[in-house]
């Protein structure tokens, strides 16, 4: 039972609550959040992390009012307990049920949505421009990671408030992480200030910090006349000072008397202000204190021990990783390049095996293209493993100085296609529509894992920009493929071949086709299956055989329809101009939601049932022109 | 007569000169940029900043072996003289001429190709740990502007540089001006450094600055312990040192002897050095020294007063401006927003008359997007104006903190289709392509200067994302074209209904394809010609008459076929199932060179007779089956 929690009703009790009350309490949500996310998955170690920070928060502003900003977005689950969500919690990250993100249209205390890393300081600073242009006075708080201000909006952000146009109090939450341990100079430079003497520097703070140097009065006076330069002295805290931000800290993110002093200072002044607050990632549930890279984002577990249901098939990211492995150990060119990914990525192993070859840039994904792109032309043969969502941030370093100059980069595009339960902000689906219409690259996309590994291995072997996207998880083990004998550039596979419908599949659609068409089968039809392992370039040889043969194309594709594979093979139909009747599945123009994939693909019709039931209304049409298959052969 | 220049041969020779003939070579190379610049136009005050500089790197460093990169790339041309192509500069920007910008297929020393900006030490740092990894012994060279380094991506290198895995030099060129002048704290910072005591940080160097400083032997090596202290007393330098990167500097950037004497102890360096270098843009010439950004870049002038050939037509840039200007008066929600770019897109008036609704966020269109959006839910209408091949960098925040939440956003996107001279790092072809696949943007073309007014005003009152995009110029008077009475979300205009052939023609393009209708009247043919002033959504309805009626269908664009517009016809009427024959008109897949823009489009055959031939070649297909136009009839 939950003394606090159970009766808790409104943001405004937490201001009524003595230290000893709010303590109490934040250990309450802390059992509430363990309990909840062994059930359903979720983000842990960095919730647990935060409950201090968010209630000290919800202690000292007026959300009512000011408005927070939560960078990445998946650090909310307290801000949403106390909220007015905490029933909504078993519901967490499934379809239709609680995001695990800030949405809008959630809660008017959502004010802005975020996802993806570093653009709460920049959202923030555009909020705080609209409130003094609309003649408004509150607060606007943004609170980011050490890891997220890696990434190098944030930076652009920090430069703009520095500019001292508008008051935005921005909240470093320095738990020494991103995903992965950080990386780079400003994590050194936040590490050193984390082991400087405390010191929060705050006018007329100068004479209390000296007198813990026990140092007399007089000098204390003549020192502060020097405070500008006594100040580097004491710590080095002047990177946010230099950029023209007035920094307070460091502060332990776990003390909310402290915090709520310093907070209430912040509210006070009349610049913008950066508060580095000290968090320790899971804290307070041993498990995930220990391993707080594991208890990021994780599934249902045991919340006694940590342990999670064990998934004991290879994963299409774990696959990767050997074969880079592998391939490495032949070829010391290759190196492989993570943005603060080593283990989603599968590349960590490998980043044991292989110390100097392995490089982890931080949140960054611009300048990870770019540094491949730098290494390419210098004579390595570099891999940028990464999620199709995250690479979005990278569309112009790919285009301009990887493909324009036709440098060998291989792009190893995980978590391409549905990823579920993360929903909009990281669904896969667009990386085809803004990678296809880039001149120079190759795209390949695997019917399986083991093509996965083929075709890496054939791809270290090209002297060209390539990317091979596949999906999130593991193959289904019942669904056996043949391989391909040999691998050649824009060379398809053909599955079977029968009837006079085909479907051009591609990635591990390709499994889908194979069970839409067994599933024919069973009731007589015959349909043909092309494994369509490269979508740039397409096939046109093998497009222009079933052409001729007055085949009816079906292409199917794990991606939005718009740019994407389909339309590929559209395009080049329509410039032969032939009667070819095309049906392309895929997404239509929208953003996906949350849920697991099997509800997803079967809400977007891409499922074995939804497939059959397009190529029925496909054929129909067809029938009443061709008499191919009938709209009764089906059902 | 140039005693130095006309003689100059090697590299090698510059090693071999003395200050003095370094000197005068200096303001050789500067009469030879001016003379020629004055006849092909082209980048002129960065380049005359940057001499003593690039003779200063010549001269310490060896580029048979050392690498050098240059961002932004537009201030290459006295290295381009160094290095063998002074008599190329005739052509320089010109179809199959001399590049402005690095060149990898042109030079052996244009180590990387580079245009958009911040690119360079991202790149700089991946040859350099290309270079380890090796086993190579050389120094890789960034050269970056004071406003690249406003670019979040150049802050991700940074940090990585600062983890300290490999040496890189970093030379920061800092001429206070971006294109524009400079914004935010990272300039500001600067500025403060520049107007501190000279002080040239360097191992044992303490001692001697104190000298100057006059004070006494014994408290120089009494402060000379406090050294990590005394620094910032001295000078507030920290913010690279706080990162690791080793800060050295400022210096003079017209001074050669002294930045020899430094580039030499950064050679001599174990570590990542960066030298702070003060240069002034347009330097030796009067005109281009008083109006750097004037002289940015700019067409053929008068190269003794500056004064440029005057044009007198109305750009899309300034009616973009203008039309701005007149919604912010009415209506006090308008905000303009750029990425360094106030001039270029014509918002410099908007930012005289509304000096708190604009907002010139530096080189970042990331955080320029993001705040956007930031001010969008915040209730105000904010415009960022920026060009089509600029944006790229942007597609991550568009799509996730504008589109998905349906903000309302107007992007104004100057320089869409072909710019010409600055090639295929400027082109703005790419923009329908990764715009058009995002969910919930709307994408307006409008064919004219006039229609581009009336449709920013229209977009002005939706509440949805909005992309206007427009060409760089401004009209040919003589194409007059009657203004859409009522503008309606993705409908269209017919311009002539004749014929069996209709050109859906999108942007300027339509001008064009009036023209290649005026053309074929004259021989007696009648094509129908419709103004597809929304890209997305497009006009169905008017879509299915021409369908219906049997129509052949053309689409013209200024954009790569895939994913661009054709392509979205295309998919719609593949939908409907019937045998409508569609041809698509566009740029295919491939990076489009330098050069005239007349000399492209003819290239490309998307001038009035290419389209005219395609349209035979088209005609000619269908004639075979349908009769509508023969070839014969077409010549």
């Amino acid at each position: 039972m939950s003394k606090i929690l159970d009766k808790y009703n409104d943001i405004e009790e937490i201001k009524e609550m003595s230290i000893d009350q709010l303590n109490l309490f934040c250990q309450e949500i802390r059992e509430f959040i363990v309990m909840k996310i062994f059930k359903t998955g979720g983000h842990l170690a960095s919730n647990l992390g935060i409950v201090e920070l968010t209630i000290s928060l919800y202690n000292i502003f007026d959300f009512r009012k000011d408005k927070l900003i939560w960078d990445v977005g998946h650090q909310t689950y307290v801000h949403k307990i106390l909220t007015g969500r905490a029933s909504d919690f078993d519901t967490l990250r499934q379809y239709q049920g609680l995001s695990g993100f800030p949405k809008r249209e959630e809660s008017n205390f959502d004010i802005f949505e975020t996802g993806h890393s570093s653009t709460s300081l920049s959202a923030a600073l555009g909020i705080a421009r609209a409130r003094n242009l609309n003649g408004e006075v509150y607060d606007v708080i943004a609170v980011i990671g050490d890891g997220a201000l890696t990434g190098g909006m944030a930076f652009e952000a920090l430069n703009d408030i520095g500019g001292g146009t508008a008051k935005v109090i921005i909240i470093l939450n320095d738990n020494q992480m991103s995903i992965s341990e950080n990386v780079g100079g400003i994590s050194s430079y936040l590490y050193k200030i984390r082991l400087a003497p405390k010191y929060i520097k705050i006018k007329g703070g100068i004479k209390t910090t000296l007198k813990k140097f026990t140092l007399g009065k007089t000098l204390a006076k003549a020192l502060k006349k020097l405070k500008s330069g006594i100040k580097e002295i004491m710590i080095p805290n002047m990177l946010f000072e230099d950029m023209g931000i007035k920094y307070m800290g460091p502060i332990n993110g776990h003390d909310i008397k402290e915090m709520s002093k310093v907070f209430k200072m912040a509210r006070d002044s009349e610049e913008s202000v950066l508060i580095h607050v000290i968090t320790t990632k899971g804290k307070g549930v041993e498990f995930a204190e220990k391993n707080p890279e594991k208890f990021h984002a994780i599934g249902p577990f045991d919340c006694k021990t940590g342990e999670m249901n064990s998934i004991t098939a290879t994963t299409y990211s774990e696959a990767f990783g050997e074969e880079a492995i592998s391939l490495a150990k032949a070829d010391k060119r290759l190196v492989a390049i993570t943005a603060a990914m080593k283990y989603g990525t599968g590349l960590n192993k490998f980043s044991l095996e292989f110390k100097d070859r392995f490089f982890d840039v931080g949140i960054a994904e611009q300048h990870a293209v770019t540094m491949a792109a730098g290494m390419a032309s210098n004579g390595l043969k570099p891999i940028f493993a990464v999620y199709s969502t995250f690479i979005q941030r990278a569309y112009d370093q790919i285009l301009h100085d990887v493909c324009l100059q036709k440098l060998p980069v291989i792009f190893a595009i995980d978590r391409a296609g549905l990823v579920g339960e993360d929903g909009k902000t990281h669904q896969g689906i667009f990386d085809v529509s803004f990678l296809s219409h880039i001149p120079n690259l190759i795209i390949i996309n695997p019917k399986n894992i083991l093509e996965l590994k083929n075709m890496l291995r054939w791809s270290f072997f090209q002297n060209e920009p390539i990317a091979i996207r596949y999906p999130k998880g593991s193959d289904d083990a019942s669904i056996e493929l043949p391989p391909i004998i040999t691998i050649k550039k824009g060379k398809w596979q053909i599955l079977s071949n029968e009837g006079n419908i085909v479907i051009f599949a591609t990635g591990k659609m390709v499994q889908r086709a194979i069970q839409v068409r067994n599933k024919l089968l069973d009731i007589g039809i015959n349909i043909s299956i092309v494994n369509a392992c490269f979508i740039k370039p397409i096939d046109e040889e093998l497009i222009n055989y079933f052409v001729n043969k007055e085949y009816d194309i079906i292409t199917l594709e794990d991606n939005i329809l718009h740019g994407g594979f389909g339309a590929m093979v559209l395009e080049y139909i329509n410039s032969l101009d032939k009667n070819t009747k095309i049906l392309t599945l895929g997404f239509n123009d929208s953003f996906i939601e949350q849920g697991n994939v099997d509800i997803l693909y079967k809400l977007y019709e891409l499922d074995v049932d939804g497939i059959i039931h397009n190529i029925i209304k496909f054929s129909h049409k067809v029938s009443l022109e061709g008499e191919k298959i009938s709209k009764s052969d089906l059902l």
